[in-house]
């Protein structure tokens, strides 16, 4: 049996009653974190822009732009959502694929589950089989795919999302095949667009594109039923180091979603090692910042060529400022997404901070370590070396901490009393009987 | 300047009155063509699965699904249009980019044309840059992108959608760029896909992705200003061999589109060369299939490779089979899109037919190039080679051979009045006063 059909039949007949806990588990915090991102960014440009695009052409009133409130069909909500999930660069992230799995994802799972009134139960099988389904072939196709310089959130979440749709729209195994033919055809995404509206962008179209090819595999349209190892197919075109195996291998004893990574931070994942380093510091050692004389760290290679910005002027480029990252740990204990604001990249005292703080390379460091000294004005030097950042799989953030991080988030739109509510729909979300329940409750 | 600038320079500054005669000429041809086309396809399964896809996901009622008479939103229009023009694989080519340059642009120009009120000469010169866009880009990336396994007519669509999109829009030059940089990241489209609905849904796609782009543009969303030309930018991640001069030499004076290809028979255009000297024999010496006793033929390789099917079973099979279209060329005197139909393809004396028929390839041959021998069993001995098919752009068809074409194929859904009506329309089509009023004629 091929890669696809493979794939096709385990998407299929995923139930919610074959999950591991752990995984339930795991999706459920999925489901808490992504609406949190989403709901914080629920008023950047690009949600009102999707807003205003999706009253331009209108549809039917099948699903909720989140944290807008306005109803629109289930594309234009998908796309709407998807991108502004993505916004804050603050969404979880599999690190195995180099892909935010969730983002083009989950929009698929709210769109369709609400305009379709699926179950709670559901909704987490259609999305533990899509999140699978992306991971997996990511990692088949392995660092090729990005280094190349495809989006992997853009390419792979198409088939992600084309799953989640296809599993929730009934598809059988034969018209799975087509979707995610459908859906692979359609797969695209620059990296070199990072930095405009077109990176948060991707997952919207991704999730818009997932749930087209769905609903027209179900209405008859054919594709090619192998697409993903057939000759000039997906993983070929997308990548010249495949290991198919890796889609296949473990599929429904092993899940991918285990290996999924929050962010307690809002910067630029790979800064994360640094700050964990910092905050263990400054609280272990009650460091104030009065006190710092220098702050000399060891990063990994990709660290410097990704978020080794100086001197960020605005936002988004603090995110990718492991020294503004540093600084503002060191100076507020807290690097939540209301410390990247283009009026904090110009504050003084964070600035002069900055200029204390030296970074070198360490070719021996992986993404996920960093090294950290701080020497004080009195002399003293304290180290700390983080090998797996907080929401690193092997440092786990919990529910209850993804909690304070989906109330800030959540916060900025929402009163407290529907925070709460939805945190205790999540908590138990297998007992949700109709998805469409909680979307009164995002915005 | 860049190519991507320049290029946008072009598209935004084209206007009717600097466009040569010969161009506009040529246009007219591509407009009414591809209605023909489109007109002919519109009762396929993909235009009925198309037009149920945009009633269920609904939409302001902004354009027309052409030959169903639908309004829909103009996204919607345009998936289904250019999927319904490119299903008789019997539009337009332009050879030198490898791709059906027409059948993803014009349901751009027919649905914001119909949408906007925008007159003849507008909808002209906006088609015209699309088509230079297209043509250009894909010549600039040269075979490589072809052969590596990309669907042209789905790739460098999404610009060529992109670029007419955005000017029927009215985008001013920066916001040009960052359309076609919006555009560019969602492309994609594999060959693999070919004998599948797949392929008919890659230009309709293309359309709606270019609308997509220059709305979401128009709005604000920016992307990379230069898409084309940027490292791992839209020419460098679809092709190996990337000639950039190509995109924008003697741009504004040699026009690409005068190297268009119309095809006057319903089979894949690699079969042409063979029908026509199949045609030319057998006029020239009244042949009758009764005296045939053997076919030679001589063809390029890539004929054999593509079109080289034995003993076609179904229709589409029966295109793609250079013995099937001898053969019928030779029985009937006419290859219109009446000669593909499943059915025929068991017809006993058609199959006899090609059994007396032996190609050979001839490594000299270029893919416009084939020759044919008739020995009869009279002992006679006929022989025709022909170096541009009916339709190259060396041996052209005039307007009133494709009015021919278009006639047989519109007459699948309209009265003979209509199709009268619309002739006239594309004859003077720069007195329309707005492209509205051709639409009710469509359907």
């Amino acid at each position: 049996m091929g890669s696809t059909e493979r794939l096709a039949e385990f998407i299929v007949n995923l139930t919610f009653k074959n999950i591991p806990k752990e995984v339930i588990d795991q999706a459920k915090k999925c489901f808490l974190d992504w609406l949190g991102v989403t709901l914080g960014g629920a008023n950047y440009p690009i949600a009102n822009i999707l807003t205003e695009f999706a009253g331009d052409i209108g549809g039917r009133e099948q699903a909720t732009i989140l944290g807008k409130g306005i109803r629109t069909n289930i594309l234009n909500a998908a796309l709407a959502n998807g991108a502004i999930s993505h916004v804050l660069d603050f969404d979880d992230t599999h690190t195995g694929s180099l892909c935010h799995v969730s983002s083009p994802i989950m929009p698929v799972i709210f769109s369709l589950g609400e305009y379709k009134h699926i179950n709670g139960m559901d909704c987490i099988a259609a999305f533990v089989s899509a999140f699978e389904t992306s991971a997996r072939i990511g990692m088949a196709m392995g660092p090729d795919h990005y280094h190349a310089g495809w989006h992997a959130t853009s390419t792979l979440g198409r088939l992600g999302a084309t799953a989640a749709a296809g599993k929730l729209l009934g598809l059988n195994q034969e018209e799975m095949r087509h979707a995610l033919g459908i859906g692979a055809t359609q797969a695209g995404g620059f990296q070199i667009v990072f930095g405009t509206m077109c990176k948060p962008f991707h997952p919207g179209k991704a999730a818009m594109d997932g749930i087209l090819a769905a609903m027209l595999a179900k209405k008859g349209i054919d594709s090619h039923k192998d697409i993903l190892e057939a000759k000039k197919g997906f993983c070929e075109m997308f990548s010249k180091d495949v290991d198919f195996i890796k889609v296949t291998e473990g599929l429904g004893e092993e899940y991918q979603i285990l290996n999924n990574t929050f962010k307690p931070y809002a910067s630029c994942l790979l800064t994360h090692p640094s700050i964990d380093a910092a905050l263990d510091l400054k609280n272990t050692h009650n460091i104030s910042i009065q006190d710092i004389k220098k702050v000399e760290g060891h990063v990994a290679p990709l660290v410097m060529n990704v978020a080794g910005k100086k001197n960020p002027k605005a936002a988004l480029e603090g995110k990718f400022s492991i020294y503004y990252c540093i600084a503002v740990a060191l100076a507020e204990g807290e690097v939540g997404e209301d410390k990247f604001t283009d009026q904090r990249m110009h504050d003084e005292m964070l600035s002069n901070l900055q200029k204390l703080i030296s970074i070198e390379v360490d070719t021996n460091f992986d993404n996920t370590t960093a090294e950290l000294t701080i020497k004080t004005r009195k002399g003293s030097s304290y180290t700390q070396k983080v090998l797996a950042p907080r929401g690193d799989p092997r440092n786990p953030l919990s529910f209850s901490q993804l909690e304070q991080k989906f109330k800030i988030l959540a916060g900025m739109v929402l009163s407290e009393e529907k925070i709460e509510r939805l945190i205790t729909h999540f908590q138990r979300l297998e007992k949700l009987e109709d998805m469409s329940r909680l979307i009164p409750l995002c915005s």
